[in-house]
């Protein structure tokens, strides 16, 4: 068993009878839907799944998950997503899957987080994974020139050479490579202020239990705040 | 000559040869843009307009004006757009057109921005007119619910009864009901920071020029910072 599926599979066992669950996106989620699935047919768990992207939804769905939309639901009770970055004091990014969006969303209205990662996603500061950035595409050429001017060294997330990648809500990706993210909380704060900018993949003070895959075992961190 | 055609033309004389000039959106803005259509027929005035929306486009598109999106150009030197509310310190409201995404991506690209409207939108406090937010359709209904929560009355824009309004983005467009707006700049930090919210109708501090139509004639004000 990889590290990945070890941490979807320990996440998953935090999932009881009538809850209402976010379905995070990305290759470590992916076990942990596929976990929730073998449960609903081999256990009869009785969950609603609230899924984060379309790739998300399109699992569960074959897996026999009940679906609804986050509108469809008055709250979510636990939301289990996966994370590219998780600094010393539990700030992350995320939005490597270009889901940062319906992600930050879902864990907004969640009661309770579990971040899912092996250990090389454990960090003492933020940055070297470059941060995501979801902008209109309306001007973003501009925005892109003010990345560049404040030394956030912009680059565009491509589909493919000729293509830029848009998100399941039409948008574009502007990655920035800061290499160190001394302040997460400005940054966010200064991104939130820039017109254009729909979200960004800051997620801080959002999680509140995170699961570390090592090669002996996951291990579960209850985050104090 | 009604009052919106007075500014409109009044507006239209700021524009020299050479200019490159943001085309508001509206009512009021339409009669500059005629009138911008009419020098450049007549007079021969070279200029390229930078529209904020699909009409304005179209517009100024019939008229014979050059048109370039905002990302095919370097800077924009003059945009001249409507207000739905401007207060004593210059502050506005803008989105009653549910063009504000549009217009604040062109006004915070330009080196100078006019506001041209009648004397019934100059006002002591911004808040009797709604308070446009932008949001993006997934999980419209929760953050629908929170403006709720906050007593901001709020409600959707509809196209008809049946169908939301879309903006030329595809986002919706959730109405503030506030009355009075005692701090615009706290309140747009908040709006700012909430997921879900694209943007916000509130133009803090983004006038250089407020161009007013009364009975007698138009009233230039010089905005000082």
């Amino acid at each position: 068993m990889n590290l990945k599926e070890m941490v979807g599979l320990k996440a998953a066992s935090y999932v009881k009878d009538g809850m209402t669950v976010g379905l995070g996106t990305g290759s470590t989620a992916y076990y942990m839907i596929e976990e929730l699935g073998r449960r609903v047919k081999e256990e009869g768990l009785d969950i609603v799944g609230v899924p984060t992207s379309f790739a998300s939804k399109e699992q569960a769905e074959k897996l026999g998950i009940v679906i609804k939309d986050i509108d469809e639901v008055t709250h979510v009770d636990l939301t289990i997503d996966g994370a590219d970055e998780i600094s010393h004091d539990f700030h992350g990014i995320k939005g490597g899957g270009a889901a940062l969006l319906f992600e930050k969303i879902v864990a907004i209205n969640s009661k309770a987080v579990i971040w899912i990662v092996d250990e090389s996603k454990m960090v003492e500061k933020l940055g070297k994974f470059p941060l995501p950035v979801e902008v209109v595409p309306y001007g973003q050429e501009q925005l892109f020139h003010l990345f560049q001017t404040k030394g956030y060294n912009p680059s565009f997330r491509m589909e493919n050479e000729d293509t830029l990648k848009k998100t399941d809500s039409g948008h574009s990706i502007i990655d920035l490579q800061l290499d160190v993210i001394e302040d997460p909380i400005a940054l966010a704060l200064e991104l939130d202020q820039m017109v254009g900018v729909v979200e960004h993949g800051l997620f801080n003070s959002m999680v509140n239990t995170v699961i570390v895959g090592y090669a002996d075992g996951p291990k579960v961190i209850d985050v104090q705040r």
